[in-house]
């Protein structure tokens, strides 16, 4: 056995008690609000073949696919001209059938095309795994890490645009958020602006440009429009455009004179109508606050992959790049030769929402729950005593521990502190004889003396307050 | 991008909404009781250094670690002669350098080294993650599976076991088991034996043979024990104690007569006797039912490995194997050199008990709870009128769907049907004027005709009752 000093492989983190209540705190938080929008969970294995995930990500992202090596005498079926030729990337396929899953979203496409016999349509699902990417590990760049991910596919309605933009919202403010805002925006708009200025080819272009219309302002984006083979007379005609200010309302009137020559720019607008109507019927009657929905026309997110809307969340509160993305997509399962299916999926990024959080301390005291009682053990008589009053505080729901020894009081006070444990119970000879205990609040340091009865009941009533 | 039917990695599952439903019924169920035993959660990255895992299970063991190749021009940094030779597993440690985790036990190990200053003493975790493993598949045997592994280290105090042998009792009845049996034994009783007939290096042999007893009985277990070294005459001293019969109490009686020589040997029935007794204290006031828990001085799992109290439970419901193991170990972390601190943990099968709830139709149909209650789709005007309805039932807690087109009410009973939604809201042109809608149960068929309002308040106390 190898005796050295261990360590977490490279860019992978260990999650203690403490990280591990708060990422629940998210994550079943999330999950509530999804549930309640009849979204179902499914999960996918770790390993996937290496054929079903390579061509997916690009060249780049291929090369970030964590491999793995085949068993037993893999070198036996390795490729000898890759081999002596000592290519790496070449021989990977003859040494290596499996990888690990780099998204949710190809394991999701491969899910749904083995699974179409079972699955109904429209099939909602949300997923919350780990994914793994070979980057280079950097602050908030992990090689592990939780994707959540919630689509529907099989159906056109843009109800599911809305719906999506509620969960968002509920989701959020649920976490304790205030003050974010979900922008939204429609590839279709951005392709009806291209074809205006006579430049549909030039789409992409286009919008990585005015996508950086935030950071370098619009003298930084006429210069790269320039030089992505855009005339002063095309931006001249973009500038309305990148400029768009107002409301929603004003902003829609306004592209629609702009598109009125376009008529899949047009459809773009009318979309983006529809979910706001969709929204809003939604919320006439409801207790959910409305959202701040923002129609922004220089977001791009993903703009190879979306179809129809995009969305994305940022926060206002905190330091930190969008918190949620998601959109519209034609052709999930294309890729495996199940044609026409569109889907419309959004993503959180537990990763940032747990930096927010923290930030803006937002996670609730509840968040840190966890052994609500103490009994402290002084010696075997207190702890024969001690052990029937240990199971009838498990029985009325209450997580309770006993000391498991004799020791100095002092440890076992340290102990309750380390674990953040809220009450102690101690019984001394005093308390043996008397039958009333002493019950101390750790936080105040109060100490009250009372029965074993009263200590179940208070307990039991903290807990039911939540 | 490659256009062929996707197919599993080998040994792989996926899990569908039906199937992670059941699933997390088992894991909630088992991890709330967890938590009343004052157990915390953590979590433990996917990928260790290889460095890590090898060593630690054996020459086979290390032949079933998944290893990941090694990012970009791996062969650059390869063995030259490995390679030349087309030597698999020499090579492996120049071009791999992690692998994916094969068990929870060790991750855990290098957890409480890594962190030692940061953890309080007795350190009482809980973990459930997937584990992987290059094992040929078969029937019931996969290459990812979930561990659910529950240990505390730093405490030599027979408390722990009692309350492992209680949360054993709790985790099960509370997942509806009736009829199982904790069995628990003792590695110095089994030294004990070994040493009062004079053969304490045959140890591992004895155990071997006696733990086949229910198979092939004591003249097939006589046969083995005079293969492996063993004289008639031993097994005269030994048949008292491989058949030994009775209550524990009886048992115990026996055993103390029996090993009356040997230190070791008394040493463990004194331990037994002492869980027995911590058992009886903590279940004096309880609800909790009396565990069936029986002494087996048969039972011999993980032998190399346990040198205190051994534990496993048997359902006697359904024709399976064990379900649940466990053991104290005196060092858990010597392997990365932190020596000395004792340890006792057990382990739910979790595969095995889903497939036991299933065989006796245990998961309660609150464990198939997804969506609650869909709104049909006629047309424009009664969506319209549905979203408001939608929303209010959501704000109440409710899970409910609008099927987001007007497609032919019977595929929107299909939908309801295969996503197991008991209710149905119709609202045609008669609703829409009368504002009466129609309420349908999908178990019954009966409909009603009721307000929105009392629909909302119909399933909020069908759902608060449970």
């Amino acid at each position: 056995m190898s005796n050295i000093k261990p360590s977490l492989a490279k860019g992978t983190r260990d999650f203690s008690p403490q990280e591990m209540v708060k990422r629940n705190y998210i994550f079943d938080t999330i999950k509530k609000v999804f549930k309640k929008y009849g979204y179902a969970e499914i999960q996918t294995p770790a390993m996937e073949n290496l054929s079903t995930l390579t061509g997916k990500y690009g060249d780049e992202g291929d090369k970030l696919i964590f491999k793995i090596l085949n068993s037993g005498d893999y070198l036996s079926k390795a490729n000898a001209a890759h081999l002596s030729a000592l290519n790496s990337n070449a021989l990977i396929s003859s040494i290596s059938e499996k990888a690990l899953r780099y998204d949710l979203t190809v394991p999701f496409a491969r899910y749904v095309v083995m699974h179409q016999n079972d699955i109904s349509l429209p099939f909602k699902r949300f997923q919350i795994q780990p994914v793994w990417r070979a980057d280079r590990p950097q602050k908030g760049r992990y090689r592990e890490f939780f994707q959540c991910d919630v689509d529907v596919v099989g159906s056109e309605s843009l109800l599911n645009e809305a719906e999506f933009v509620l969960i968002y919202q509920e989701a959020l403010c649920n976490l304790g958020m205030t003050d974010f805002t979900i922008k939204i925006n429609n590839r279709k708009i951005l392709s009806g602006i291209a074809e205006i200025i006579g430049k549909p080819e030039l789409i992409i272009d286009m919008t990585v440009a005015i996508d950086k219309l935030d950071k370098i302002g619009f003298e930084g984006v006429t210069k790269e429009l320039l030089e992505r083979g855009f005339t002063e007379d095309d931006i001249t005609r973009l500038k309305p455009v990148i400029l768009l200010e107002g409301t929603n309302a004003e902003k829609l009137n306004r592209l629609k004179e702009v598109l009125a020559g376009s008529e899949i720019g047009l459809k773009g607008i009318a979309e983006i109508e529809t979910v706001f109507a969709y929204v809003q019927g939604l919320l006439k009657n409801s207790d959910l606050k409305q959202p701040d929905l923002e129609l922004d026309i220089t977001l791009a997110r993903g703009l190879n992959y979306y179809t129809g809307c995009i969305f994305e969340v940022k926060t206002n509160e905190a330091a930190m790049g969008s918190i949620c993305g998601g959109g519209r997509y034609d052709d999930l399962t294309g890729m495996f030769g199940l044609k026409g299916l569109t889907g419309v999926g959004i993503s959180f990024g537990a990763d940032r929402i747990y930096d927010v959080l923290q930030e803006l301390n937002l996670f609730p005291e509840s968040a840190a729950a966890g052994t609500k009682v103490l009994i402290s053990n002084f010696d075997a008589e207190s702890e024969l005593y001690a052990l029937p009053l240990l199971q009838q505080l498990r029985d009325a729901g209450i997580a309770a521990e006993l000391y498991p020894s004799a020791a100095k009081l002092k440890k076992q006070m340290s102990y309750a502190d380390a674990k953040s444990i809220p009450y102690v119970i101690l019984i001394g000879s005093d308390e043996l004889q008397s039958g009333i205990l002493t019950f101390k609040n750790m936080h105040t340091g109060e100490q009250q003396k009372i029965t074993a009865a009263a200590i179940v009941e208070l307990l039991q009533t903290e807990i039911s307050a939540g």
